[in-house]
């Protein structure tokens, strides 16, 4: 399959093959993105949980590797103070896990990581003029956005409803990345937090390219050609591809995660708030089996994920899942452990 | 776009487009069927609401307009019998609303309709041969299953998930229909009742064409001649559109349900049991946001409905569709009132 919007793609991103490696924050670094940057498509730098220092040495990498885009993603949410009363409240709820375990409740939630983009970061970044800066949850506040596209950064986020798309266009995104309820990981949704708004992306696709002038790059259970084929014949200018990566080895998926991809339990995924507080799609894990997977005991993102961490690390030294993060989008089934360029490849074959 | 399977589908249910008009209970009767089939897709007669006489009738008048294939279809759950304490605490909740539009509630809840296939039927089924019967929520009973296949039709019906698509594989269907979480209507899940375990279609259809040897049928938020190209893309050999069609003069909705399909209203469907008692995708209406779209409150399928019929019936005289089914998948935005002819030819002009 040809199709007419290769020359928007180029102007756009600089890239060739209609492919976004999904930013995928904790399980993967520079060497993924580099990996599918060096084909042609478009590699990710998940930058979530890393300091300005790790920022900083990320970039350096990139910089030291490739002329070709990368795209820096980060996330924008409004930060909430942590609330003591609902910390209180979880960690009664996990004390017969502790107990279990015999490990201590942290003592603060200081450690849930997850920074919203910032003017530390946007100094970093600065000194990298990166030629593409995508976000999550929204835009950062105008005067942080308007320093990214003082260099020619565009600008891509997420939008999971038309409205949001719309809010995003309006706003100062360059694209908008249409991403389906399929999706692995955090549901980008910035304007609601009524899950029931949530599309699957062959019905938010083709509704989104209708409402807005801005390019689509589609996102959500796409992990073969025919699905990048399927998003191109809907509207979209590329596909972002997430869960697919996850098996290969520029990841920095843990064994415990990889294992869980690759069995029939990736079969069931749940959109849970438990590990961080907001929705996010992973695996069905025992948590999510005991306190049902969207609970309010979970305090606000990221705050909720403080208290599982001596849980997580205790559980995974047994060899146990049962606290951790094994985001995965409805279609695990494709993944495969190959080289992260080849899988690029096979993605893009259909053109 | 042209595709490898016009032979296979030809085959299979002796079409020329790859389109199937999704049977939609209580909206439609022959004449929707009538006009999509004369065009090459396939109609479809949905009869869980019709009684046997009914059928005959419609059955009668589809032998005298056409000789092309028209889908005949038939709910199969498993029939619960009505649970007095549910029901009291059903009709304890609508009180309100009782009072409120003045009307009585029923004295019984005979009046929930949606039999499902029996013996009766096939007897109705069995003197006109139709050449494709599709079922909702499984399979029959082997015997009566058996009796349609005897003078052979081919057997269609619904999966949401890979597990269901291999059981009816294995239990006799001919071809699968994958139906994705967008789509309008009953949810056809019949091995769970674990909303979490939903695809959406992009997702479920190639996983289902990967796990199945049977020809796949796509389902769930296909309302356009792109959505059908992205469907084939991912393997299907058709696709089943429903709510594209609800607006078309030979569907007989209503003049409330049209208008919520064309309002702004229509960008938030959910999942309910509501109406029911079964989960099916609508339109929100205030029911939904009194209660929650999903409540415990509802007694099972299909006995929830009877008790809504005074209230509806009502609310509906005064112009409020406050208590109406109003089913639609995710993509009403594409729903145009045109001849169901036009439609069809539109939807397959990608081919």
């Amino acid at each position: 399959m040809t199709h007419a919007n290769s020359h928007t793609l180029y102007d756009l991103l600089g890239i060739t093959l209609p492919i976004i490696q999904a930013p995928m924050a904790g399980v993967q670094g520079s060497a993924l993105a580099l990996a599918v940057s060096q084909t042609g498509a478009l590699g990710s730098l998940p930058c979530a949980m890393l300091s300005p220092e790790a920022l900083h040495a990320e970039l350096t990498v990139i910089k030291q590797q490739t002329d070709k885009p990368v795209n820096i993603n980060f996330f924008c949410h409004p930060l909430s103070e942590p609330d003591p009363q609902r910390e209180a409240a979880w960690l009664n709820a996990l004390a017969p896990y502790y107990q279990e375990l015999g490990v201590s409740p942290p003592q603060s939630s200081a450690g849930a990581g997850r920074a919203p983009f910032n003017t530390e970061m946007a100094d970093v970044l600065q000194a990298f003029q990166p030629a593409v800066v995508s976000f999550h949850f929204g835009l950062p506040a105008p005067d942080l956005l308007a320093r990214v596209k003082s260099w020619g950064a565009k600008i891509l986020s997420t939008a999971t409803t038309v409205e949001e798309a719309l809010w995003l266009q309006a706003h100062g995104a360059d694209a908008i990345i249409a991403q389906g309820l399929e999706a692995g990981g955090h549901r980008g949704m910035f304007l609601t937090d009524d899950l029931s708004t949530q599309m699957g992306t062959l019905a938010l696709v083709p509704q989104v390219v209708q409402a807005v002038k801005l390019p689509v790059i589609a996102a959500g259970g796409i992990a073969t050609a025919q699905g990048v084929a399927a998003v191109l014949a809907l509207g979209a200018v590329a596909a972002q591809v997430g869960t697919a990566y996850l098996l290969c080895p520029e990841a920095s998926t843990s064994a415990l995660h990889r294992a869980a991809l690759a069995s029939p339990a990736a079969c069931h995924t749940v959109l849970t708030n438990l590990l961080s507080g907001r929705p996010a799609r992973g695996v069905v894990n025992r948590l999510m089996r005991d306190l049902g997977p969207l609970s309010r005991l979970a305090p606000d993102f990221p705050w909720a994920s403080a208290a599982l961490l001596p849980l997580r690390q205790q559980a995974e030294s047994l060899g146990r899942d049962d606290f951790s993060t094994l985001w995965s989008g409805q279609h695990a089934s494709a993944c495969q452990p190959i080289a992260a360029a080849d899988l690029t490849r096979q993605l893009s074959v259909a053109r």
